[in-house]
């Protein structure tokens, strides 16, 4: 039963779009699927292109409209690789529909809007999943495996940084600049993912915000297709400072004007008995202190994560050295919805509506306390 | 005519099997191909397996024998991703067929043989090509395109390993470790990367081998599916020591016995004007030392080859930070090839047989001066 | 006249005492000093280790009470190596005697106590100096001097990090974990550094703390020579996260249990034009980012600073790539101070009382943010 | 008796009279010396820097020739910092007055020289001393410690670089490019260095010589304070490829011509069980692999050599982070010479003649190997 093939209605072919398409596409020649999965339908605004899209990626149905495809019976999960404003929509169809749901991050333009999503998630038999991709990362999901395994013991510290520069004065107001259709700048788009990660390796959730500060330092952008200018609705960049439920202090900065940085997600998390540490730009380390070691040898190791036998996900993939890249991880998500999909866990835990929303609880938290100067407790936040 | 697709007949289904499959899966997904291609048919010795792979990969027509594929009117491209000894044998039987050739590398097991293949291949009317796949790491092609713009000057010299570490006693005794079969062991399978991408960085020939050595460590393997041990027959590292034709020494290291490294392939190259470097392991990286820059503020500069606009090959891919992997190559390999095969200008320079029949007379150059302890100078190398 | 010997009475043989006794050793040896100086006489406690002390360094007169040092006719300048307590007293005995003053930071163990060090500097005609060493790493002054030429252009994020690993719970309480001797724990000690330093490289003055964070983690420690346990007073971990009055984003966390860092000054600045970062732990470098090179070999450069015609600092040590380590930042300073006494303006600003106190400024607002629970603006802290 | 003040007699002020200077100065400071050390008279050709020298040094008596020096009855010990033609007939001159010898590296301008060396050496009660500094860089102690605890097993693999880039067109003929003054170009200079640290940290000496070359990029060079441009009579590059006794490849290489590289002294040694890499511009670091680690975990550790109880020479200097820089290898050297003479064991071993004569015999076998274009065995070689 859980051999029937998930056919797969995508929505979405932009960047994101061609991101989900690939791992749908890569997921069964690598992997070992517990369930076979092809995308089966494509929806998006641009007719020609859809057209376009669908043949490039062997999709079988290019769509005019969402709409309809979210309620087609030949489709079992509604994939979701739009702007931001259009994920609420989108999911509560599919849902409704019942279909199972993937969505792209983060999970709304609002908290409230996230809580509706989750509500209905709640109240369907479906299955929910967010593309929090970065957890899929082998060196992410070691360093989980490691925390799993108490090697950092009591953790002090997370330190998460999302730094971009490509968000300078040349770049026109496309819908990541306008706070209804995208909800936030860098914060809802980069925090979104350093809030999970923090979440997601401590096991741990945010207590407190203690302060935070948003900046939008490119006041005006250009009006794609005209002449005319105008002002930019949401942050460059959002940094805030908080503290988690078993007391580590964590720290978040987010931008898109830090030059030399290009997609520098970046985490370390230091621990009572050592401390690891993610760069997104050579992903395929993870590099680890492990304070038990003998002083005198101690140091950083810089762990090459690409081992077939020991490290999670590989096995699909390389023999030892021969790396892998950002794509992988999407492609390293679809195995496991598959798993999830046909009852088996997945490598790494995934995130569904509910864990997304405890994120967005935390993206919100951080804008009230921007807002109010003020410190903020999780609990207040509903 | 050009956009006719390109048939290709695959033989082998083991690690470069899975290499080449997807990279002409993937070719025409992420590039807009000069001419269309697609695998129709693999040839393989395990028939199951071979149906199998043929079913994972979306190929038409497994093929028990590689006999019948050489010769298939269904067929323009012979793709050959065999052990070595059967490099000669395919792509013999394939050029005299008529079909076009991608060769694994190094090109034979010995010059003699490879002679007969450039021979072959200059007398045949088709194209042939080899898979030196690191030639189109973005990193090294944006090298490539430095050193063409004389970046660095005069080149004085050229520093190459190939350094991995899997090969350690527990290994058994695959073709690999057989002289007939593999030719030679680090020196034929590392070496001829590290000699082709000095030769192609540098614009240059290798004049005179200085000196060299091969090791054996580990001398005695077990035999595979056997209790039985057997004398491994080539070398665990091999090293030499060269001038170019323009007056730069050159040193080449490869092995499989050097902890630390997995898929270590390294390359400096120092100039008059400056310095570059490039190390697998962080593919995505290129480093550059210009020394035209004011000594106060010169530096290494860490390049991150990402730019969609501007660096080669990442234009198919995705956006700048959002690295790409060790397969990537390929697929760039792939659509090189089909340029070349609609009489476009590859992004950079292919190797056909010819090229890869030089990288063999150093190969065999190395050899001799390793064997006679003595200078070998390139034009006694026929 | 300003070739008179400049006669340094020191105060402390620990630590801080044994830095400054090598600095105005060596710099004579190594600068062709504005002024030249001499240590010639020492205090501490222990009349016997302070004896020790002074013929190890070739010290003529050890003292017993640095109550008679401050006044003695034949001490120039009065140079503070003690627990953070002490520096008041001594100071203002100092001033009020007319001796400079060199003092080790921070300032004082809480605002009133710096403001009244302030207004006795202001008052008197003696130069005082503060020890805020990490200025002049060469690489620190090599930053100072990009960012003062506008190479960074406007500031958008100031990211500053002080993390070390030494104080487990196995360390006892020694002076530096009571509240009433070290004023605060790894905030004054490690965050005066990061606050000197963003104010200092950024020409700015940070306007606003928009929340912080201490932590005690190990709250109990070991009474030295008894068996009795007792309180640690003092923040293990400190955070804040800050506005500078030109409008940058600005981050400090110092940590003394950060496994992986032992001695972890750090900083990253990213302006509108490029961006550098700084590691002490690789203090002979600079990394810098310029935004205006081409795009398509842009790459943060890691420059050393180790050239004598060109960096600061450098010509007075060893050749290119002979790299300096921690301590040559004193000997710096002390050239340095030594100009500034000598009427020439030192190769990159010095710390004075007045100086300090604006970094003791920023301090106390941390803690008042981190008290309180809310934005603090720099111009309610007095 | 040990306890007698050594009385250091140093030739040569300029750069290695520098460094000898500070360490002499400097061992008493920071070590408790097992015998007491200083320098009380300087001798070099011109006297006001001689007499300036000096005094900067506080050095008692500054002389005008050598050759008294040597004979002088208050000298103990005879300090060689000279150009490398004057290292032989002073310290023949010095031993034949019964004095103790430190002699800068190379040990002599010819192998025929150096034997004179070692043979004086023998014949006289004093001690000799060659100042191969790298050796006592923490992470090279510590590096010998390891291999000397047998952690990397058998070795398989040395690979030396020492490059440099200082030497371009621009720099003058001066001593250094003249055969009779400096006996070699970068091979006596910095391969001699590699030499040495391949010998020290194997414990093993080179057997064979497979291949050598040397190269004169820069042919000719201006005559120092005249017009005219003379030959440069040494090698600017210079390579070679070795087995060393027990087995493993080595291979070396030193530049004057490699930009990028300052002073790049590295090393990595690769055995059964691990590896190790030192490179000196970050020469607080030992890279060590230990392929014993759990293969899930195991990574290069970056180890900082900054621990006071743990690493060698460390105690005496700073807490753990507080890096050391160039000089310290001179000071540490210092202290262990004065151990040698107080009839105890250094930390790690020191060079005397005898032993830098065989790494001059090296030196010699790969300079035949060059000129003969043959390999040279070792035996052959007296």
């Amino acid at each position: 039963m859980s051999k029937t093939i998930c056919r797969v209605g995508l929505v979405g072919t932009e960047f994101m779009g061609k991101a989900h398409a690939n791992a749908f596409g890569q997921a069964g020649r690598f992997f070992n699927l517990a369930r076979p999965v092809r995308i089966t339908a494509v929806a998006a605004r641009d007719e020609t292109k859809t057209r376009e899209f669908a043949k490039r990626w062997s999709i079988d149905r290019p769509m005019a409209r969402w709409e309809d495809l979210v309620v087609d019976p030949d489709i079992d999960l509604v994939d979701i690789a739009t702007p931001n404003f259009l994920h609420a929509p989108l999911a509560l169809a599919a849902l409704k529909a019942g279909k199972h749901v993937a969505c792209e991050k983060p999970l709304a333009v609002d908290l409230e809007t996230a809580r509706s999503m989750r509500d209905a998630a709640k109240k369907s038999k479906a299955k929910t999943f967010v593309w929090f991709n970065y957890r899929r990362c082998p060196a992410v999901a070691l360093a989980h495996q490691l925390l799993r395994n108490h090697r950092l013991g009591e953790i002090r510290h997370i330190r998460a940084q999302y730094l971009q520069s490509w968000g300078g004065p040349k770049i026109p107001l496309t819908w990541r600049f306008k706070k209804r259709l995208a909800g936030s700048g860098a914060h809802g788009d980069l925090n979104a993912h350093m809030i999970d990660m923090a979440r997601f390796l401590s096991g741990d959730e945010i207590k407190e915000i203690h302060g935070a500060v948003g900046r939008t330092f490119v006041k005006k952008r250009s009006v794609p297709g005209g002449q005319k200018s105008a002002r930019s609705e949401v942050d460059d960049s959002f940094s805030f400072l908080a503290t988690m439920a078993q007391g580590a202090t964590a720290s978040f900065e987010s931008s898109r004007l830090a030059p030399g940085h290009l997609n520098g997600n970046r985490m370390e998390i230091n621990g009572e008995h050592g401390s690891i540490r993610f760069s997104f730009e050579d992903m395929n380390v993870l590099e680890f202190f492990d304070a038990k070691d003998k002083k005198k040898e101690a140091g950083w190791r810089r762990i090459m994560v690409t081992d077939q036998a020991e490290h999670p996900y590989v096995g699909a993939w390389w023999p030892e050295g021969h790396v892998v890249g950002y794509e992988h991880a999407f492609t390293n998500q679809v195995s496991d919805m598959m798993r999830v999909l046909a009852s088996k866990k997945p490598v790494i835990p995934l995130a569904d509506f509910h864990d997304a929303y405890q994120t967005q609880r935390v993206l919100e938290a951080a804008l009230i306390s921007a807002r109010d100067g003020c410190r903020v407790k999780m609990t207040t936040v509903k």
